[in-house]
């Protein structure tokens, strides 16, 4: 294989899932970049520890920066202590509260042992800061400086602020300072790249402003944007988010992550392949089932391991099976107060339709036909309805009905 | 006389020509603030040495706070050092140049010495600041702290910014961060009262505000603002400035002082001697022109003395006797071209109609009766026009021509 069809499967990785790329010139491009630089490129990713527990949406940009690594390039991973405390107010719709030094700390902690799971932290391919190196040093003159190199109508237009504005919701001045601080990072640690969301393409491009205009620099080329997209959460039309309770956490169980993957709706399973996994799209099943499934292995073997995920997998057959999984909102209900207790197993299956007959009853109990929560039971009479509530009572493997 | 009677003297004194004094509640104002004070009020006036030279403009302030030092208070004059490099965007149209630190230090000196002329600055009365003293201290963590406390709304409210706001003139961030610094020069200095023109409401409400904000000032009462008028300027409707050429510079020579103020404009008179003098306003003559006079020998006393003020006033008279006030518009002219040079003086003022023959002419000029700019001239012949361009020419107490 030849070195430049190395390059060009190279780029195609490092372009995987991107939306936007600039800037994107004949002259000034990425694929160019690359390929003349004498170096490794210094891949900036700027990381806001607002909150302790990482979900699949915070990796599809470390994940990014795991395959500029792998392909040489070096990752500089800001942990933003010093803007934590201001919070990112982007796409926000008020201003947010801001963060305690301590609070920042321990999420940042938290937040670097999830990242391990997903970067390569050797020295030579790795660079982690934290943005109060330089921030707390700047002084009013600096400050001015930058404030001055924007205009409030510029700041006004950006998206989330011209909202606010509009509502008359306020926004606080030192709002306004973000951009300029994360921009600065980019001075400060002379970034050759950024990654981000497609929501930080303003911020991005200050960071560009900010090295051009910086006289330190002598006329260096200035960093490049790369987006990426902000991943749908599992209700399908939400971006992910704790707080919206549409999220897969990186600490999940395996078991919680695998049922929650495999549902994954149909529309979202190739992006979900395309952002969280290196799997070739063109070896997917075709069958949306499958399809699920192989996610689910797939990103649970990632975060866990391939034998975790096939036990996971496991597993969930074995509590779908068994009728008690969180999410069978489709299993007919009985009400238990048609029943006098006390009550003998096979006049409950009975009662409950479950057997046309007691002796029908009798005989599958017999079998071994009927399970509560997966567990099979012989007959026994129950004292009262509190034994059975809210569990799922089980005839063969077809008919279900969850006891209320 | 009983103490209280002082005070109410001295009240007045202290309130006049001022527009506005803020709070006035009946349980919060300055009056009693003086009443109980166990100790001189500090009176804080912050100058933004943009400019280096003073017009009487300036001294409006100046002069407020030396009766504040003649009453026993402490003059606490901020230099707005670090201020400067920003400028104040207070009624501007647009952003203003930053200054270097040498034009800052420059300016700020001859400030100084134009400022001695006014205030009293024994060390008991006086106490000089510059801003940068605790502005460059500043770090990151308090500018965001002070930013935090406004929002963008309150700032684009403030006359000015809205105005080039709504008109698409460019709003630099910094600019917000001016009201800011200032109020910070109020908790910084522990400020009982700010004095400003009435375009500084907004910017001493903020010291005001920070004030009560700030956790180590306990609870202290903050700040009262003392609004005085911005003088008009000598064409009557203009604010003075410099730039506007309305104006008279406290370095201007006795007789350039004298010749512009003996013209204010009659309905600026009163509000001069109130603004620019001490004056009884009661004592003052009814006849304009007498009033004028006065007005122009008080001011040109106080920055020269009587003795310089009186001299100029008697250079006045000369000069408007012979006709060569720089004011002399409605002077007649007469054009030279239509006279061929070399020419004797009586052929001049003949052919320029000053006297109906050369007789005439020769005549007058042996009483001494022709002058040029003023000095009387004998007979004698001038080689070109050059020699007698832009003079005025004059025969007799009513004759004048200018000659071009």
């Amino acid at each position: 294989m030849s070195q430049s069809s190395n390059l060009t499967n190279l780029t195609t990785l490092l372009e995987r899932g991107v939306v936007e790329i600039f800037p994107d010139s004949e002259t000034d491009n990425l694929g160019d970049r690359i390929q003349k630089s004498d170096r490794p490129l210094r891949i900036k990713l700027g990381i806001d520890p607002t909150r302790p527990d990482l979900h699949l949406g915070h990796t599809v940009a470390l994940r990014k920066l795991r395959q500029f690594q792998d392909a040489g390039h070096k990752a500089v991973l800001i942990i933003g202590d010093f803007t934590a405390q201001i919070g990112d107010p982007t796409g926000r719709s008020e201003a947010r509260p801001r963060l305690t030094p301590e609070e920042v700390a321990y999420n940042a902690e938290t937040y670097l042992e999830q990242a391990k799971k997903i970067l390569d932290f050797s020295s030579d391919r790795f660079e982690l800061r934290r943005n109060g190196e330089w921030l707390n040093k700047l002084d009013l003159q600096q400050i001015i400086t930058l404030q001055a190199s924007m205009t409030v109508g510029q700041m006004l237009a950006k998206e989330g602020f011209s909202d606010r504005y509009e509502k008359g919701t306020p926004i606080y001045l030192h709002e306004f300072l973000y951009p300029l601080l994360q921009g600065y990072d980019s001075v400060a640690i002379d970034a050759d790249v950024e990654l981000g969301g497609t929501d930080q393409k303003f911020n991005i491009l200050v960071g560009r402003d900010l090295q051009l205009k910086d006289k330190n620099r002598q006329g260096q080329p200035a960093q490049f944007g790369l987006l990426l997209p902000l991943l749908v959460g599992l209700d399908g039309v939400q971006k992910m988010s704790k707080s919206l309770g549409n999220y897969v956490g990186l600490t999940d169980e395996p078991l919680s992550m695998y049922s929650k993957l495999e549902k994954v709706p149909d529309a979202l399973v190739d992006k979900y392949f395309e952002l969280l996994t290196d799997i070739d799209l063109a070896t997917l099943p075709q069958n949306p089932r499958e399809k699920q499934k192989q996610l689910a292995l797939a990103i649970v073997g990632q975060y866990h391991s391939p034998e975790a995920a096939l036990q996971a997998q496991q597993d969930a057959e074995q509590i779908v099976l068994a009728g008690n999984t969180a999410d069978l909102g489709d299993i007919p209900e009985f009400d238990l107060s048609q029943i006098n207790f006390p009550a003998p197993l096979r006049y409950l299956v009975k009662a409950a339709g479950l057997c046309k007959s007691n002796s029908e009853a009798q005989s599958q109990i017999e079998n071994g036909a009927v399970k509560l929560d997966g567990e099979k039971l012989g007959d026994r009479t129950f004292a009262e309805a509190s034994e059975l509530s809210g569990k799922v009572l089980q005839v063969g493997k077809k008919k279900f009905l969850r006891l209320l």
